[in-house]
């Protein structure tokens, strides 16, 4: 066949006069007053190709044979439009490629949906025939976004000296953690693989092993019940560096962000990025990855309504409580539905309700105005700026419920008054988060971000007087409200490491058993050493203004963890499990005989 | 603590007068003359630092601690060395360091192995600590070096548009093919993923879905029995294209080799590389990866010794076998051990023997010498090039056992007369390979590559008439005996792969119900295309002069398919299994009871 010289999507006048031959596929095709016009489309894009009988009959014969989706080999002159034919629309909108030569490479069936963006098709469908989803413009456009952005991680830290390691994807099951996908072993009866939830122990042995600075674009695996945002493998940008302080950390990586942003969608982020403590995020935001691209901050007024009449402010701040308030501007009009939503809003967070004052004609109005003293309001007026118009939403719970509460409160109300500028990249860092919470179940601590988290020096003391106080140098990256990033300094001193467990409640001979290898490891001379990681599939989303993860990734899983184009999983032999030293559990083959319509293994 | 601000392997005489801060690790200590020497090692190479008492009493005691794999901070001034201390042995060694501030950031147990190169300790020792092993210089410089290596493969693919694109690893199983691991899905009972043997069928896949060049450097599965140069895992560059033929896809994949060897060692490659048939391979150093360092070409002298009184030859060719020879120039000497070595040598690769003749003082001798007619031994002395001091061996067997025979001892006398030059790097391409194998057992034509692959055009006719004649556009990349990469072209037209499938035996519905949805993906236009894998794990081998693949794997497995460091694969909690719908066989039951001391699944 003739094989292209050229690409569809490039041509311009640049081009008139030359002789191009050009493969792609047919998106569209016209007869017209003699002549046969073909919309012909490869990666770059779209060009007009016209068969005319004067230059070639073969030619058009063979060409109006031709069908959408149809694979085509053209030899042709580029040659300028008429003025009046001119597409604006397309870059190549002004030239045209007159076909001397055509070859019909491929033929066709009519695809199930249209190749096109935009287009409105059950996403069922879409990953069903992901061949030819991807043939779709954006797709094809997110991909290579996705490709570019994995290019620019790759460069900067490879001029800043990591080194890509491949780690293990057949590791260790953890005890610790979320659910593994498991993968039994032939040559060792009755034991498993795991594949791994991130390189975080090879990454730290790494470090260990003294390679100063690592990175890996790394396939990381989750068996949890899935969400829009979550697939079963997700791709985390995993890095780890020896000899740097958190401060030089976070500034790399806010170059890194600013680098990536500039050479994959030409958008400038300034940096340094903001820097919120996990503390004030929760009380300024209700949220532990606010999104900034709007104020609106959440105030706290326990200390006003302590001692209110409004009994449940009064009680919630006696047994450690707080009321969370909120002043959304001019929305005093909502509607007595909308007022009444509220409710069910809360609950969604598990909140009990929200108190609502509107704010009209001078006069504050709702169910609890009436139990409010002068002075309370008057605090309440200077603490939350209340003018005309206003809208003021309380929330009295745990803090963090109030948080979440009102920080999703917050997000709703900044969407429906239009403060959110989506053209907006808003980053921060979230720092300072606590280094251990106390599990109600358990009656003990635990880690909040993993066991070898470091804590700030300064804190030390307080795992002798105050371990919830402990401020861990862990760190999340966050932009316009999703945590595209996250990691921590790591412990590297025995003694540090030992008040860690000991606060955790672990013997020596416990923390033994639980990290194994792992704590052998540390003994022969761990340097400090931190990282960091980032969700490659989220920051491609953000990057490509998708709302949707599945968007970002060539062959996805669906929220129940199949692939509808492979129909994985699936059923397989007798003779494999055999091999593997297992069988199905009784539910399993229960199951299984509920379906017999299921075509078995091989089939489709 | 005190951060670095230089490397310790870097400082050279440039730096005299510079106060620095370096921290690394101990590789050594002395005493002498009341000062302490120290040798500091991180990632860059080792530098010696002073601690004298004049400067500061405090760092030396600080540092008098210090012992093999501590971590040091420390701060100090770069110093040139007096003339007679000069270590011309390391880059650093016409400077050295004096002590200002130490600290002593971590202590280390003593190790079970030297950190140096060279060292002479079991593997499964440095295995089990790979961290420390990871210290020594020479494995930091093969992931350097690996790292480097997937570096350019990128640069360049992307240079010529190929784009990154990630496929799944948990998939499906397919019925064809190496044994899978698979991974049991617990939203699904009874259903198993499959981890990839390749990205095969995604990567035609992405073509089929207009990406048109695609790469990624990706992880394979294959749970076979293992070898020294195989892995569990392991990585491939894994590439294909659109709209290219064989020919400038060979030419690009040169000029990338050429590329990726002057980066990574300096090495200049000549392009293009050897062409040799498979055909030719077989027949003239009998294998499909001939080592071309050295020439020591195999002889067919079937011809000759058809109609010999050597019964064996005659009967050989008679029946449609081969008789092949070589000269090993001036072997006559081996000892009469070396020439009866002959026959268990050629056991090993299935042959019956290997007959010899040697050439000494003008004479031909030997067992089967006395069998031959003079004319004969004229037309073997003008073939072979017989001289004096020669030894000449004879295969006689189907042509695959006598290639396969030869072509070992090629190697051998290769090896034994010292004809390999070591620096050199000699690529080829294997090109032509058969479409099709006959397989005794199943009676049947099978695909030597994979039912995709593309028969060379002229080739098409001989489906009707010598279907094992036809030759596929398959290539296979070869260095220095290794095959190294290896794809080919594809099919994409629906009347060839009718074709092939009634060669293989397939109904139309049969390869439906084998192949299922990616038969239906070519029904919708298929672009030409082809691709190509490269053994990543075995070019870094060859790159740095190793003769393991686990030398070049920063966390590998052992011939067990066991992770020494993690010691995976494992036990898990029963409770893990259950999520899973799977048990293990009575068989796993029976072994795990058989050994009570192994360490539960967590213990180490």
């Amino acid at each position: 066949m003739m094989l292209k010289n050229h690409d569809c999507g490039t041509l311009t006048k640049q081009n008139v006069g030359e002789t191009v031959v050009l493969n792609g596929w047919v998106q569209g095709w016209r007869d017209f007053g003699g002549l046969l016009f073909i919309d012909l489309r490869d990666r770059t894009g779209i060009v007009q190709i016209v068969f005319n009988p004067e230059i070639s009959k073969q030619a058009l014969d063979i060409g109006s044979r031709a069908r959408n989706e149809y694979v085509l080999a053209i030899q042709g002159k580029v040659v300028e439009r008429d003025p009046e034919t001119f597409n604006p629309n397309i870059p190549t909108g002004a030239i045209e490629v007159r076909v001397t030569d055509v070859e019909i490479v491929n033929s066709a069936k009519t695809p199930p949906f249209p190749i096109e963006d935009g287009v409105e098709v059950d996403e069922t469908i879409r990953l069903k025939y992901r061949y030819l989803d991807l043939r779709r413009p954006e797709m094809q456009k997110t991909l290579l976004l996705r490709s570019k952005t994995t290019k620019v991680f790759r460069d900067f830290l490879d001029e800043n000296g990591f080194i890509d390691v491949e780690t293990p994807i057949l590791t260790k099951s953890t005890p610790e953690g979320a659910r593994d996908y498991l993968v039994p072993s032939r040559v060792h009866p009755g034991e498993f693989f795991a594949l791994p939830q991130s390189p975080q122990l090879f990454k730290q042995l790494l470090m260990i092993g003294g390679l100063e600075r690592y990175y890996q674009v790394a396939r990381c695996f989750r068996d949890e019940d899935l969400r829009a945002d979550r697939q079963p493998e997700f791709t985390q940008v995993d890095i780890e560096t020896s000899f740097l302080s958190q401060e030089q950390l976070l500034t790399m990586m806010e170059n890194l962000m600013a680098r990536l942003f500039r050479e994959t969608i030409g958008v400038e982020i300034p940096t340094p990025f903001q820097r919120l403590t996990y503390h004030d995020a929760i009380h300024k935001y209700g949220s532990d990855k606010p999104d900034l691209r709007f104020g609106l901050e959440i105030e706290d007024v326990t200390d006003i309504v302590r001692n209110s009449d409004v009994k449940v402010f009064a009680s919630i701040a006696a047994s450690g409580g707080v009321i969370k308030a909120l002043n959304a501007k001019g929305c005093a009009s909502w509607s007595r539905k909308e007022l009444d939503d509220l409710a069910p809003f809360a609950a969604r967070y598990g909140g009990k309700g929200i108190a609502w004052i509107t704010v009209k004609e001078g006069e504050w109005r709702g169910p609890i105005v009436k139990f409010f003293k002068p002075e309370e309001i008057e605090a309440l007026t200077k603490q939350l700026n209340v003018e005309e118009g206003d809208l003021l939403m309380f929330s009295a719970d745990k803090l963090k419920t109030a948080a979440d509460v009102m920080g999703n409160l917050r997000l709703k109300v900044g969407r429906e008054l239009g403060l959110i500028d989506n053209s907006q990249y808003k980053f921060l860092w979230v720092v300072d988060f606590p280094l251990l919470g106390w599990d109600e179940n358990e009656k003990r601590w635990v880690a909040e971000h993993h066991p070898f988290t470091r804590p700030r020096d300064e804190d030390l003391p307080l795992f002798d007087t105050d371990p919830g106080a402990i401020r861990a140098q862990a760190y999340d990256i966050v932009l316009n409200g999703y945590e595209v990033g996250g990691g921590s300094m790591r412990i590297y001193r025995r003694d540090v490491q030992e008040k860690m467990f000991a606060a955790l409640g672990f013997t020596p001979e416990e923390a033994k058993e639980k990290f194994g290898f792992f704590l052998d490891a540390f003994e022969y001379g761990t340097p400090p050493h931190g990282g960091i990681a980032f969700g490659l599939d989220r920051l491609v989303m953000l990057l490509t203004g998708r709302t949707n993860l599945r968007e970002t990734i060539a062959f996805p899983k669906t929220a129940s963890a199949t692939d509808l184009l492979t129909d994985a999983p699936s059923d397989v032999a007798d003779r494999q499990l055999e091999d593997l030293h297992i069988r199905l559990s009784a539910k399993a083959i229960a199951a299984k005989a509920k379906t017999p319509e299921e075509a078995p293994a091989g089939q489709a």
